[in-house]
Formats: C-alpha cells, structure tokens, sequence
C-alpha cells in the first residue's frame, strides 16, 4: 500500500486506529476453544467486526509463535483472511539480522508466493544497523516500521543515551541516520504512547513520516496526548490498542464489545481529525 | 543445559564450534530438491556428519520462516534431530519485545509442550531494554545470547556511540547493564569476529561469560584473533561458522566435504585449547 492509499485510507474511515491482534488462548472466549482454529476464529471475528472503523490490523508474532507450527498456520490464515478488507497490514515481528539474513526475514513478510504471508509492513529493530534493515525497503509499495522510542519500561535501559559527540539521545540517532536508508514512502517508527510529550522531540526530526503508536489504553498512554504532539497535516499517526479492544469481553459477544471499544477509539479520532 | 555441562562438551569434543544450519534453498545440492523436506534433509545429513566435532548447532530462524509453514515445519524436524545428539542449541532468532509479549516468544523456544521446540538458548537483542530479555531468563538451564557487538557493517551506525555520561560505547552499556539481569550462568553475549580486538574491551566488562562469535570465515575473522583476546580457563567461547562449513560442495558429497571443513576448524580448536 502506498502512502496516498494510507492516507485516503485514514480519510474514509475518519480513523488511524491500529487493532493488535495477539490472542492468548488463556484469554480468548472459552466457546471458541473447541473450534478447529481457536485462534483464526478469534482473529476472524474481531476483523468482521471492526474492519471498517480500523485502517490497519497488526498480529504480533510472538502470540502465534509460542503456539509452533499450529500458531503459523493460524497467523498464515489471518494474513489470508485480512486480504478480504481494505486494511493495511503490520507484521509486528521486531526482526533484524546481518544483511544476508534480513533478505530472508524480509521474504517471509513480502513474498507470498515463497512464505504465504503478504504484509504491507514488517516492525524492525535497528540495534544492528543499516544493512540489517535495508533489504526490507527492497519491496514495492512495502514499509518498515523501525523501531524508535518503544512504550515498555525497558525503553529507558538504552534508548534515552545520548552520544557525547552528536549530544543526540539514541532513538534520536535511530530516527536521523534512518532518514539516508529509506524515506516518509516506506518508513515509519514506534514511538510509544506512554512517552507522548517526546513526540515533540521525535516530530522535530522526522516531521513526516508515519509514526506507529502503541501504548494506549492497556499501558497507560492517552490518544488525545499523542495527537497533540504528533499529528501532522497528513495525520501521520497510526495508533495501536490490543488489548483494550480484543478482550473487551470474554462472553459469547466478544466481537460486538470489541467492536464498542473501537468505536469509542475511533469515535474520539474522527474528533481529532476534524480539529475539534 | 548447564555451563557446566557445557563446559565439559567442549573439553571432551576438544572443540568450541558452533555450526549455524542457515539452509537457503538456492544454494542446497541439487540431488536433495526432490526429497518431501530438502531443508530438513540437508540440515540431517550436516549434523550426522558434524556433531562429534561441533559442541553446538544455530539454526537462524530466517532460513526457515521464509519458506513460511513448511519452513517451521523443517525448523521443527531439525530441533527434534538434534535431540539424538549431545550438543548445544541455539534459536538464533533474534527477539525482543515488551514483557509481556516477550513471555509469549520465551515459550516458543523454550517449551516443548507448547510450541515443539526445545532449544537450550536464544538470541535476543537489546534494544528493548530489560523487561524484553528477563522473560527469557526465568526458565531453568535456558540461555539468552544477548546481541552487544555484532559481525556486520551496520554494527557502527549505533553499537559504538558513546554516552556522555558513562563514556561507555552503546555495546559496552548493553553488557554493563545486562549483569543484573541474570548471571555467567545464563547469559552469554553476541561478539563478532570481525571486530576480535575489541574482545579486550568485552573482556574487561565480562570475563567469564560465554560470547558467542559469528563472522569467522565468510565474513571474514579470524580464529586465531578471537583466542587471543577472548579465550578464558573455561575456554569461554562458542564460535560460529555457518557458510564455510554448510556449503563447503553442493554435490553429493556435501555433507563429507562439510564436515572436512568443520574438522580444520575443530583441530585449530584443539590446538588452542590445549595452548598450542
């Protein structure tokens, strides 16, 4: 998906929220438990019912890994399944390797034909530099979502060091050199919610580009704070809630009380968006 | 498994090498393509030729996520494979996420019951901070292998800026700060090849843990070089060779030429081990 697609996208649905789809089989509804894909069917429903009110949906590994081979061919299906709506699609896999090995990683991600998952982007770490990152921007109409300022509290272990020569804080040198590996076409950057007066410092560097926000609700961040500091012309904000909206409810209308927390996200967004 | 464990397989194969079992269909002898499972196939003909000598194994996840449901499937034949033999595994996997979320990869790697594999380490990079690496370390006789200085070109863009408060280098604060998250016991430290000197500086932040080294060989280091500055009495080092030793032919005797190159490697190890 392109940027003008993203944007048009935002401008239809009068939304920039991004739905995580992380489902814990402790935590989904006990009534799908029996189903052939508890987890595809959890994920199957919550797209049914928020697909018009959310721009982007972003599965996060790690919720389809811990479950083995199982978990890939429940994430292989969701991938599927989201081609049925007019979404854009996060890989949220926080990968990176040597050069030769981010060439693989970025197949998994942006080539169907070989891995069977077709996303519009992938997240990336950047501890390992340029060419760790690079071979994902190789891909048409493809992103990477590199990761900036994270909302965990481990965030403040490196990320906030600054270089005694440059003075800049690390996220900081993240988000500079980056700009020479791709541009505002095919990057954006996790900046943390829970930290949302420092995206008055990220906005001075990359004043653009799409920021993937995670953090509110759940983790405490407030949407009305981020979009005070980050919002751009172009809104340039896709702001992710998990859990707040996926276990809304564990009942039997589950999917309807994810939709209801949505709304009110969404609702609060098209606010923002008409400057109210 | 233990360090003690660990250090005793080193001294009995008389060897600290790691094979990483990076199978790229494009490179893989022609005669195993018509095999159900090439990669599978391959990977079980390199470790019967090779576990004698090499103490532990690496598959690196990219290899196999890229051919997406049948690559887990081969990444799983390969973990059960490597069960029949006394050696030491490692997700190369690079991770890394909130805790939470973290949790959830710790299980992929690290509990059989649930995901079907059963690695005794992980790689895990550090840019997350430390409630994204402790979630690995709370399962018993598991290991992460946390990045710190990394074999490829993109290791200088942010591994080597220093903090104007500590002057330590962004490498240097990763293993400073990563001793109290766990202990020589369960942690070991990603240290490339190609920058063997600085094992000297490694050395002094920790000097009994295990480092793992990549980029001897196709990238570049030397084996020499990494002894000099980074052996410790309990050898202290694992290091990894992927390229030189997997691809060594691509006819149909791979898997004896393989296992000629491993064994030039392994008899350097046994030269240095015992003080040659």
């Amino acid at each position: 998906m392109t940027r003008n697609e993203l944007i048009d996208l935002i401008k239809n649905k009068k939304s920039f929220l991004c739905i995580g789809l992380d489902p814990d089989l402790s935590k989904i509804p006990s009534h799908l438990l029996g189903t052939d894909d508890p987890v595809f069917e959890f994920n199957r429903q919550i797209i049914d019912a928020t697909h018009d009110i959310a721009v982007a949906f972003k599965p996060n590994f790690a919720f389809y890994e811990c479950n083995g081979i199982k978990g890939w061919q429940s994430l292989a299906k969701t991938t599927q399944y989201l081609k049925k709506y007019n979404v854009f699609t996060i890989a949220d896999a926080k990968r990176g390797d040597i050069g030769n090995t981010s060439t693989q990683y970025a197949k998994t991600f942006f080539n169907p034909s070989q891995s069977g998952m077709d996303f519009d982007a992938v997240t990336v770490a950047p501890y390992m530099g340029e060419d760790s990152v690079k071979p994902f921007l190789e891909f048409r109409n493809k992103w990477v979502v590199l990761l900036a300022l994270t909302s965990n509290k481990g965030a403040f272990d490196f990320q906030f060091l600054a270089d005694k020569n440059s003075q800049r804080r690390l996220f900081e040198e993240v988000l500079t050199k980056s700009q020479h590996w791709g541009s505002s076409e095919n990057m954006m950057y996790v900046v943390g919610a829970t930290k949302a007066e420092m995206l008055t410092d990220v906005r001075k560097i990359v004043p653009d580009h799409f920021l993937l926000v995670p953090g509110v609700g759940a983790q405490g961040g407030s949407l009305r704070e981020v979009a005070k500091y980050g919002l751009t012309k172009d809104c340039g904000l896709l702001v992710n809630s998990s859990r707040n909206i996926i276990y809304a409810s564990n009942g039997v209308y589950f999917a309807e009380n994810a939709r209801s927390e949505a709304e009110k996200i969404q609702q609060e967004m098209e606010g923002i968006l008409s400057g109210v």
